[in-house]
């Protein structure tokens, strides 16, 4: 077992699972607009040096209203069970989350992000730089080509 | 606290954090041409169901032999200290790294893949589908923009 300790938490617009469902609220342009904040632990805050001039944040956080894990989900608006390593549902072997965030501004250990699509009060485990390396071309997405989900 | 337990390991060419270190080894073209194998824990093998269709993984791992973590890392060729936070330097709060790879193919519990950065042994948290809302335009990467990394 591997253990760690959050950095800091999420703000969003997002109160509950019922909120962020897609079957329950549709989001036709994804979540790029929504607004939020990313709150680090002041004990943290001094490795935020140099964030200001970067664009794009990794944010790697727990899906700590997930339930138990799975190895199969069934993906909002299909019929088939699929893999969850296939999909980036909520309920995985391990609840790690990862969303790629816009950052606005930094004051203090506050981030100013948009793009969020995670929970109000979300456990953040780390941030780190969005770069070159991480934008790949010729993407192939399998099952999901069809899926009204993550276009 | 949160707890993890991995779900399989990475098999990669590096073998020593010596063989990975840009300083010893510069890798002009990057880590796209690398090749390596992720072999998952047969429990979790049937949670890799649908993925063969899938280009690109996101690789969520632990940095194992990354020592202590720190608040500010000095990054290759760099003479200055950044925030850990704008770095993917793997001596951080939370050692945990995040890779995007390349699918070649599955055989039973073992992806083939391209794009390793990891060590051999390498644990692996979680894999996920890289879809086009990981895929970010306009990307300003701050202090990086003159690095001669993460081109």
């Amino acid at each position: 077992m591997i253990r760690f300790r959050p950095i800091g938490i999420v703000h969003s617009p997002f109160k509950t699972r019922d909120d962020i469902d897609p079957r329950r609220n549709r989001r036709p342009r994804g979540f790029a607009d929504v607004r939020g904040e990313i709150e680090i632990d002041p004990a943290y805050a001094p490795g935020l040096k140099d964030i200001a001039g970067l664009s794009h944040l990794i944010i790697i956080f727990v899906f700590h209203k997930a339930g138990p894990g799975h190895l199969f989900a069934r993906p909002p608006f299909e019929r088939r069970r699929r893999g969850v390593f296939s999909t980036r549902s909520p309920r995985r072997p391990n609840p790690i989350g990862m969303t790629v965030v816009r950052l606005h501004g930094r004051r203090g250990n506050i981030l100013k992000v948009s793009g969020i699509d995670m929970l109000e009060g979300t456990p953040v485990l780390d941030i780190k730089p969005y770069t070159s390396r991480d934008r790949k071309r010729g993407v192939q997405r399998g099952w999901m080509q069809r899926s009204v989900l993550n276009r």
